[in-house]
Formats: structure tokens, C-alpha cells, sequence
């Protein structure tokens, strides 16, 4: 579940994904590979073809929607988790208009509204432009020069390739690290409504506590439709728009799927580290996920705490527990899985092979002898530094009040800008949605909650080492770190600052640097104190990456000398391919999970209470058995949830589960415990992905929701 | 686990089995039952014959030892559970030879040592004694008087067989409520010794964590030896007795079973509550179990909070938070089982089947008519009484000073009085056992818990209503329950007694009654000033038993009318059998128990940590698959644990899993969560046993033990 790839880097953000390291093989594959994929040998009934290289192939159906959804009419209709459109669902919503408890459901056209928030976006073109981005780096260049070279003629390329083709959007997606770059053409939709939205006790049945768990229960999918100008282009809404019409919808297969049939995925699948040094997958095991995990425990402690007597206070709080705890869990997953698979031992038994491959030929020894220690010299150096640059980054991220005045502060710099020299983040094309974050951020503002994670984040700065100290707040704080002294100073930040008024944020965004530069603010102040930290940090990691991009890409090459086999590429937020066979699989000694759950399951789990409040009209459906066409033969009732061996990770979210004929039977919405170590390593036995089952969709749609009308729209 | 049964039943402990309500059916048959059965159609290939009716038949075999053993050898050794042996194990270690932490193997007779505490009883025969039990029941008598005549008629048959047999043991047990009673006699051997114990971390592997779970891991066995005096009769430890022989011992199957095999158990299951009245279900749903899970609930928090910081307190309440907390879990699942089987609702349906067949007809309806509300009565009775009857009742068992001071006064009472007129705690037969567990208790006393736990009690008895309160807690705190009262009158209290000094304790009960009243202790006096309340207490409980006893007879009697057949009676301690097959099952929909677990589930099990801290020797054996002649031909791994469908209940811990052919091939030491609800109902799909499999104990023993010799002791 949210599986949602954060598209914008804000203040030190990279901190937390400190490498990018090379990708190889396993079975997300870009549309570029597909045809190196026997997939009729594999199970698939149609032509190839008509996935990715026709005019009307499949790919056409396929929309990002940050996650994934495909379109399911002509009439740009499409599918997707109900947690991917949660965000705009939850802003339409009113304290009458309780979407998200009550559902929604319009039962005609003119009764869609806005899904605030959302656009879709379909992959129309791409090419391979390497030899154009790499041409920007010169001999002699040093590793940040390096970084900002690439970054700056990425970005002459958007421009360029946005200037010749109005109305699209272009990416440049780095494939293989430092060494393939793919130029994407997107179109962009921005009028996006919705149509039907199960109640939350359904699209989010089980909730934190069925997370990333099988067997599961969700009734996660919403119905949205895209809408355009009447002269077909994309526009912002409007009444006067029209119905999407999408180049090819997804037919639906009403009667399903059912234990070792073959499927396949479609969808933009963010981030993977697969086949990454053992180094960075040490550093990752012993130092970051570890720090993550207990800073995020902590944080919801804390919260949780707060709002203990106070359920308003507790509802402030509510969203973002449930992103940290979802990280959390995510990361307790991957923590197990690495250690069970011994997945750094295994990496360094592959690397010791590949070393002893190179050292048998002078030639190579030459030229990639001190590949592996030059990497692990780049984790080495970031391990020694991680404590205060982690703590410099949440001070950015954890703390409200300060991540705000750090935005406005360096908006202030970076705006005056020309657009293309701007860090990513006050680009034209990204600022709107970082100030929208900023200002949602504001509404969930709990003063007594952000002072104690400040206080936390102070204390760990106490305790950093003379040598990386965070100079600011030494000073800030005179040296004193007792609790007298910090109780004292934050008392002080909280009481002058006016940050919190959100009114006066939106002026200080407006406001041209000089006079923002005479707004005294005590967080401002602080945030300008920490910019030379900030931007020293920044530096560093470029200078980190700009060492490591060359290092990967040359260990890709001696890797594929060693395999004598290409690779497919990490997922890196592009289109992909993925496929498998409904499947369960043994969690542990004696226990079998089987891959499709029912109706009974969810009413097995059903106590009344959230998360497990099942709808009594849900609950009466079962009783009576009116399962209408959507039983499942042997089982005798309907199946809510299926498992699958497919390669998937953060970003499938949504994407379309398809079966051998090219026709939909599931909505991806997540992974199994086991499989959150996809995003290290993909195994056989334990990677599993979850789809909410077509027939449970259409069966809510219909008997639940009864909405017929839509089922017709469908084709059935 | 921990399904033993507290023989003694001490202060008010009665409380908590309000009802012993009439037994029918399922499938704990008694020794006199089994040739009801037809065994062979079921999968029995040797003569059933065999088990019941020989001079060497199997029940010879079979050791009840609080639970249950088995002979294995022709020399008295006998298997039974870790968990059984473990109070023996624990009061025979010392700081240097650490027996539960390292295990105990003695390589010769001589280095065997006494498992104090232990007794092994061998049902030697049976018979019908109910006309003369009933006989005493006089025409007129009242409820009370009524219980109090059974109780000393069955007193006189015991002593009467026991003067008959000399070294024998007599127990009168009723077998269906107010209705049937047989004469057991047993042999009592006294002389047992530790054999081969293994360590805490293979035979309590997973703990409390897995407890009432599957899937298990645990290597929850013992061996033992029973020891008689040179001329065969049972006789207490000494150096000169010679190992027992007995009349039969089992032979073992190393091979072991498989999925779907035929089993059956021999054992001494405790007591169940199989058709009793649906109202006697209800007050158990309602209002025993739920007060109970608070109240283990909050002294379990209590404790732990006290050992938070201090590793010797908490070793102090380290065994009472386990035997709270199995209890808690157990009583969780059956609060479960009875919810999600709908039990009250089905018994009800039952019931109102059975009132419609009395009303049709007039004389059954004259005769019947009013059984079940005359029984709900009872029940309704007893709720309105059970919150000062259940504090009372905790006062003394779960204060220890308190429990220790009411002894010790009724000691003072009940001792010089004729054996047969004593209440049976305090009669020559219990009363060195009663002994011995006060003074085990005093060894863990830690006064501030014992206080705090104090504290709640008169907390939860200041909010008792008018009509039922604890007038001496009233008086002695003169009416005013405000913290600082509470906290003065416990400080009094405790710095004024000597009961926490086992050598006053031990004094005070070899006083004569005159001696006695002149002692001066506050938490005496509290007790004296109980007294009172605690009779009339027994007199409430003896009357609704004696109200019981008839009504569940004529039940009994006119179910059988009602359903032309007759009945199993409810387990009761004495010898039954039960038969099934090794079965997995369904605990939730997708997920499926297969019923062996092997040797690689403890290795992923394993944290290092306790419960679940393997020896490192055992992993290497895992490592090197050093399986010897004990792998699983499909599984290729040593089974650890099996599952199957016959019908247990505490008690029947230890007992012997035994093939077709009449061979060991597994040692029962639990049952599953959803299995906990069979002291109420049997249940196909949920009903299943847990036993470990007699590969893992051969396997254990000889390669981890290096106990070769034991092995060939067991004919292998």
C-alpha cells in the first residue's frame, strides 16, 4: 500500500536515498526489452505485439497517476486503488460530504467531480538519448561537476523536446546509472474526476494492520475518468471539458482468474536497488533502515501520545502516522528479508567471483580492479557522516515549522532564478505542487507534537561527535543542552515565530528576496543559519553521486564481460513490463498461503471497529449469498483478494492485472511482508504481489454500490 | 501447555468452577466405554481389546503424573512432557547446576536424581459404586445437605477400598453429574527420578510467544524413571528401591506417521463442559471468563512493571506471570471460539428443541418441564453474587500473605478434627501438598507486588453495592477508600507481619488451636475476621451444586430420550481415550496448517533470544543435516511437531500419540488457540491437538543429548 512514488525532492530529501547504484535483471522490463521476451513461451495468448508496439497496443491504457491505473472505456474511464486516489477523495470531502467514510458514487456524468490533486499521465514516445547527456561531461571534470553537467543538459533536453511538442511533457529517465539515459514524451492530463469510491471500510478494509500482510482483504480500487477540451487537448478542468478518449482500453474478464494462470502487469514502478554493491546494501542494512526505523518509532510514539486524550488531535496526527508506520513496516520487512535471505553475505560471495574474474586478466584487472573498494569507499565515507547528515535532513523533513521557513528561504533564493538553472524543486513545473505540500502540511500543524520531535532532533544533535556538529544549533543553544536550555528555546521559537499562520506564508512566498530578507522570524532565522549546512550537504552528495555513476556503469560492464548476458534495468518511474503465475507460497514451516481470498475471509475479520468495519450491507450481501455472477466455481463465493510471482514494487500501485488474452482480472495495490525486500532482490519464494480481484470490484460496484450503469460502461 | 490439573483445591478456589454441569458425548470414552466402539472401523488394526480388557493391556502403561505419561521400557522409564516435569526439574537445580537452563542427563541409574514433588498413579481397576453413593442422598434433604452427604458417603468408600488394598489409592469420581459414580483404584508409585530432560531452549522452545499455537517447534518432552521399594511396593526415595516394572510399556515407532494416519490417546484429561446448559455458557462468555482475563490481565501488567528494572524481582514473578498468562491466552481463544461459533446462540437452539419435544408430551412435561430455567436459576444466582464472590475468592489465592494467614487459620480449625470430617485440603492424603505450595509461594513473595496486587482487590471491593459487600475489609478500613486510607491501612498491614517468614509459618501450623488464637498478626486477624464469609461462601457454592447435581441429572435423562442415544460423560481426571487422524486445517480463509513442522521452522524461528534461542549445537546438526535415521522421507527434515483432530483437554499433557499398531509415535503437549474451546464444544474444523513427534524426541536424545544408551533402553 502507498506505494506512491514521491515525485519532488524537498530540502535534503536525497539524503535518505543516498545511492543510485546499477541495475540488473530480474523481470521488470522496459517496453524497449519486451520483444527480447519469449512471453507466448511464458503463457501469453496474444501477440507481443499487442502490448507495446501498435498503434492501439496496450500500453495506450496504461496512465500514471503518481501510482498506476488503465483506462476500462472509450470514454476515458479508468481504474485504480482506492489509497492512490484517497488524497483527492479526502479533499473533496466536507464534514456532510464524508467521502471517505460514506463513498462516493455519481450516477451521472454532470454528478463527477474533481479529483483535486490528480493527473494522469500516458507514455506516448521514448528514444534513447546516453550519447547526448554523457557528451556534457568534459575530461577532467571533478564528481560534482560531473553531477551538475548531466543535470543541466537533462534539463536543455526537457526544454527543448517540450518546445517542439506543445502540449506534452518530456522526461529524461536515467536507465542504467551513468550510462543510459531515455528520453520519455508524456501526455498530461489535468482534468481527472471521480466516478465511484468504495466507503473506507471497504477500499481500506484491514487497514495499517493488514498492511503488506497476506491473506488479505481489500477492497482497494476507485473508478476515475479523464477529461479533456473539446478539441481533445489536455486542459485544466472545466465544464465545458469532455470524456477522454484513450488510444485503447482494458476489455475486463468478468469471470476471472484462478490458481497457476498466467498474468502480467503493466505500470510505473519507482525504484529499485536490485544487483547494487554489497556495500551500499550493508550500509543500507546496518545504518540507514535501522536509523529509519527507530526515528520513525519514535515519531509515532510520540504522536500517538499526544493524541491519546484527544481524538482531534489524534486526527491531525492520522495521516502521517500512517506514513511513517507504513515506511516502518515496509523497512521491519526488508530488515528480515535481507537477513533471511543472508542478502549481503550472498553480494559478496557474487562480488568475490567477479573480483577474481577481473584480477585473472591483466587487462581488465587494469581497468576495473579497484571497481568494488571504490564503491564501498564512497558508503564508507557516507556511513562516517550519516549521523549528522540524517539528522540536518529531518530537521527539514520532521519538523513542520522549520521545513517551511526552509522552502520559503531558499524559494526566496532560487526563484529569481532562470527557470532552467533553479533547483528542481522551484522549477516552474514542480513549485506548484511543492507549495500545495507545504500548505496541506500547515492544516495538519500540532504545536506541542512538532516541538517534541524538535526537541528529539536537538538531543541527537547533542550527542553528534566534535567533528560533524551541527554549528547552528550549538550556537542557537549556547552550548547548553540541558533540558532547561532547550525547553527554554523552543518555548522561545514557537512563541515568536508566525509561521504557522498560513496567510502569512503565502505572502512570504510572493515576497521578491530583499524584502524577505528584512522578515524576522525565529525560524527563518534558523533556517538561513542552516542554509550554508544545507547546501554544503547538497554538495557532497552530488560529489558522492557524481563518484559513483561512473563506478556503476563501468561494473555493469565488466558484470555483463563476467555474465556473458545483458540486464534488464533497476525500475526507475518508467513503464514496465512484468509477468508471473497466480500463486501462493509458504511463509514459514507448516503454513501454506493459498493465493485467492473470499467474502468469508472478510467477514471472518469483521469485529465492528475500524479497521475491520465491514458495511452491514457488505455483511447481508453475504449472508443471502447474492453473489450473482461473480462466484467462484470451486471455492463457492466471491474472491476479494489474488497473489501473484510477478516483480513489483512502489509505483504498481494501481497498475492492471492482466490475464494470457490481454484482458483485466485485478488491480495491483501491494506486496507481501516477504516481498517488501523486492526493492533489493526479487526470490522465488517469497515475492508476492496483491491485487484486489476483478471479480470483487465489479461485485461492490454492482451489489453494493448498485451501480449497474458503470458494468455497462464496461462492456458487461 | 500447562494443562495440568490443580489437584488441590484450596481457601475458596471452588468459586472459580461455579458448575459442574452433566456431560455428554464427543469423544473422551472411558476405559468401560471403549468396547463400545468399533475401533477397527476406524483405522485400529491391532485388537481393541488390547488396549482395555488384558492383563497387559496398554492402560498399564499409562502413568497419570498430574498429567500423563507412558512406559517405555520394561524398567519403569517413562516419557512425558518438559513442561510436567518442570517443577521437578526447577527444585532439583541449583545456581551451579542449572538443570532448566542446561538439561539433565544422568549416564547411569546411580546419577539419576529424584524429581521431587512427582508421583505416578496407574489405574489398576474400576467400579460402579452410584447406588451406593446416591443412597445416602435422604428424601427432604436441602441443597447443602444434599452435597454434604455425597461428600461423605464418597470419603467412607475411599477409606473403606483404601484400608481393602493397602498401598493402594481410592478415588470416587462422578462421571455423569448427580448420577454416576465409580470407584478407581490406584497405584501411587512415590520414588521418581530424572532420566533425560533437555534444555529450557529445545523443550520450551517459543514460549509463552507460542503457546496454544501452531505451528510448533517444541521439544516438549522428558524422560523419567518410576522406582518401587525391593519388593515391588511403592515406597518413598531411597537409595536402596529398584526401578519399577511395569505390567506393560509401549513400544516406539521410530518411523514415526504421516499425513491422514490413524491415532489414538490414552490420558487423564481434566474436566469439560461439553452440552451443559447454554445459560451455564452464557454466564461463562458474560461474566466469569471476561472478569478473569482482566484481573490476570492487570496483575500480569502489575508484575512486569515491577521487574522492569530489576532482573531478580522479575525472575521472582517469573513463573506466576507464565501460569497467569497461559490461562489469559487460553481463556482468549475459547472467548474467540465461542464468538466465532455462535456457541450460547447454537446451545440455545438446542435447548428450545428440547423444551418443544418435553411440552409434547404431558408427563415428559411434568417431569421435565422446568429443568433449564430451574438450571438458569442457578446460573442467574450466581451472577448476581460473582463480583464479591470472585473477590473473595481472590483475596485469599491471589494476596499471598492472606492465602498463607487463611490456611493457616483453617488449618488451625479442619486439622484436629477425624481425617474424614476435614475438608479435603486439609485432609492427611493433601494436606503435605498444601504444605509444600504455601512454601513455595513464600519463596517468590516480593512484597511490593503483593501489596500492589492487595491494593486493587480492596479497590475493586469499595465498589462492591450494599447488598453484597466485604464487611471486615469495610470495618477494617473504617469505610474510607481513598488512596491515602488504602495506602496507610496496607503499610500497617505489612510492616506489622511475620507471615513472610517461613519458619514462623512453619511453627504456626504445627500449633494447636489454643496456641494459635493467642498468635497476633494483622493479616491473621484479617483472615479470622474473612472466616466467616468464606464459609457461608462454601455453604452458597455447596447448595447451588447440590440444586445442580439433579437438575443436570434429569438432563441428562431426558436428552437421552430426546435423542435416542446415550452419552460420553465430560472429562472428570480419569483414564479416557480418543482417537483421530494427523490432520491440518483452515485457522482463517487462505491459509492452510499443514500438520508436521520440521527442524528448519526452529532454525526460522531462532532469534538467539529466549524463548526462541536454540542451542548452537542443535543448528549446526540443522546445518550439517545430520538427520540420522529420523528424516522425513518427503519432507527431508527431522518432523518437530504434529497436528491432529482427537479430542484433548487439559491433562492430558504428556500423553502418549499412538499408530494403529499400538506403537509411540508422538507425546501430547498442547492443543491450538482455536482448539481452546473444547472444554466447551468439539469442533471438526477448529479441534485439533499438538503433540512433539517422536522422531524429534529420538532425535534430540541421541544427537544432541548423546544419550545412545536411552535409545537402546527403548528397544531401538
Amino acid at each position: 500500500m502507498f506505494q506512491r512514488i514521491a515525485a519532488v525532492l524537498l530540502f535534503c530529501g536525497l539524503i535518505l536515498s543516498p545511492a543510485y547504484p546499477a541495475a540488473v535483471d530480474e523481470g521488470m522490463y522496459p517496453i524497449s526489452e519486451i520483444m527480447k521476451l519469449d512471453l507466448r513461451s511464458k503463457g501469453l495468448e496474444i501477440d507481443p505485439a499487442e502490448i507495446y508496439s501498435t498503434d492501439r497496443s496496450l500500453i495506450f491504457a496504461i496512465v500514471g497517476v503518481g501510482a498506476t491505473g488503465s483506462f476500462v472505456s472509450p470514454d476515458g474511464l479508468f481504474v485504480t486503488n482506492h489509497h492512490v486516489a484517497f488524497g483527492a477523495v479526502q479533499a473533496a470531502s466536507t464534514r456532510e460530504n464524508d467521502y471517505i467514510r460514506d463513498g462516493f458514487l455519481a450516477r451521472t456524468r454532470a454528478e463527477e467531480i474533481q479529483a483535486k490533486g490528480m493527473t494522469a499521465r500516458i507514455t506516448e514516445s521514448f528514444r534513447d538519448v546516453s550519447a547526448e547527456v554523457l557528451s556534457s561531461v568534459l575530461p577532467g571534470m571533478d564528481f560534482a561537476a560531473r553531477t551538475k553537467a548531466i543535470e543541466k543538459r537533462t534539463k536543455e533536453i526537457v526544454a527543448q523536446t517540450e518546445k517542439d511538442n506543445p502540449g506534452k511533457r518530456a522526461e529524461v529517465s536515467e536507465m542504467f546509472t551513468g550510462k543510459t539515459y531515455i528520453l520519455f514524451i508524456y501526455t498530461y492530463l489535468k482534468d481527472i474526476r471521480m466516478v465511484y469510491v468504495p466507503p473506507r471500510s471497504i477500499g481500506e478494509f484491514g487497514g495499517e494492520e493488514d498492511n503488506w500482510m497476506w491473506p488479505r482483504h481489500t477492497g482497494d480500487f476507485s473508478f476515475l475518468r479523464a477529461y479533456v477540451a473539446p478539441d481533445g487537448s489536455p486542459a485544466d478542468y472545466s465544464p465545458q471539458n469532455v470524456p477522454f478518449k484513450p488510444k485503447r482500453f482494458l476489455r475486463i474478464q468478468p469471470r476471472g482468474v484462478d490458481e497457476g494462470d498466467f498474468v502480467f502487469l503493466l505500470g510505473y514502478p519507482g525504484r529499485t536497488y536490485r544487483h547494487s554493491a554489497a556495500s551500499f546494501l550493508a550500509f543500507e542494512e546496518e545504518v540507514r533502515m535501522p536509523y529509519v526505523v527507530d526515528w520513525y518509532a519514535r515519531q509515532i510514539d510520540l504522536m500517538e501520545k499526544m493524541g491519546a486524550g484527544d481524538r482531534g488531535v489524534a486526527l491531525l496526527h492520522a495521516s502521517r502516522i500512517k506514513g511513517l508506520a507504513n515506511t516502518m513496516k515496509n523497512y521491519r520487512g526488508k530488515l528480515k528479508g535481507m537477513k533471511r535471505l543472508g542478502l549481503v553475505e550472498r553480494r559478496r560471495e557474487d562480488e568475490k567471483a567477479l573480483q577474481r574474474f577481473i584480477e585473472a586478466d591483466l587487462e581488465r584487472r587494469e581497468r576495473y580492479g579497484t571497481i568494488l573498494t571504490d564503491i564501498a569507499a564512497v558508503y564508507d565515507d557516507n556511513r562516517a557522516s550519516f549521523g549528522s547528515e540524517a539528522i540536518l535532513g529531518y530537521l527539514g523533513s520532521s519538523v513542520n515549522l522549520l521545513g517551511l521557513a526552509s522552502t520559503v528561504h531558499e524559494a526566496g533564493i532560487e526563484r529569481p532564478k532562470p527557470d532552467l538553472e533553479r533547483e528542481p524543486a522551484y522549477m516552474d513545473r514542480n513549485f506548484p505542487r511543492v507549495r500545495q505540500r507545504l500548505m496541506l502540511g500547515l492544516r495538519n500543524h500540532y504545536e506541542p507534537t512538532d516541538k517534541a520531535v524538535f526537541r528529539e532532533l536537538i538531543l541527537k544533535a547533542s550527542k553528534l561527535p566534535e567533528a560533524s556538529r551541527i554549528k547552528p544549533l550549538d550556537e542557537a543553544l549556547g552550548g547548553d543542552f540541558s533540558e532547561t536550555a532547550i525547553g527554554g528555546y523552543l518555548n522561545k521559537m514557537y512563541a515568536g515565530t508566525r509561521l504557522n499562520d498560513s496567510r502569512f506564508v503565502e505572502k512570504l512566498l510572493e515576497m521578491t528576496p530583499g524584502e524577505l530578507a528584512k522578515v524576522e522570524d525565529p525560524f527563518l532565522d534558523l533556517a538561513r543559519a542552516l542554509y550554508p549546512d544545507v547546501l554544503e550537504l547538497r554538495e557532497k552528495q552530488k560529489a558522492r553521486r557524481g563518484a559513483l555513476d561512473p563506478l556503476y556503469a563501468r561494473l555493469s560492464d565488466v558484470k555483463e564481460l563476467f555474465l556473458g548476458k545483458g540486464f534488464i534495468p533497476d525500475a526507475n518511474g518508467t513503464l514496465r513490463l512484468t509477468y508471473g503465475r497466480i500463486k501462493g507460497y509458504e511463509p514459514v514451516d507448516a503454513v501454506d498461503y493459498s493465493p485467492i481470498t473470499t467474502l468469508r475471509g472478510v467477514i471472518e475479520k469483521t469485529t465492528g471497529r475500524e479497521p475491520f468495519d465491514t458495511p452491514p450491507a457488505l455483511a447481508e450481501l453475504f449472508e443471502k449469498r447474492d453473489f450473482g455472477a461473480f462466484e467462484h466455481p470451486r471455492l463457492r463465493d466471491v474472491p476479494v483478494c489474488i497473489l501473484y510471482d510477478t516483480d513489483t514494487t512502489g509505483g504498481n500501485s494501481g497498475s492492471p492485472v492482466i490475464n494470457a488474452r490481454g484482458e483485466l482480472i485485478g488491480i495491483n495495490f501491494d506486496r507481501t511482508y516477504e516481498a517488501t525486500i523486492n526493492d533489493y532482490a526479487w526470490s522465488e519464494e517469497y515475492s508476492r504481489s496483491i491485487a484486489v480481484d476483478i471479480r470483487y470490484v465489479l461485485w461492490v460496484t454492482q451489489k453494493f454500490g448498485r451501480a449497474d450503469f458503470l458494468l455497462k460502461e464496461l462492456g458487461l
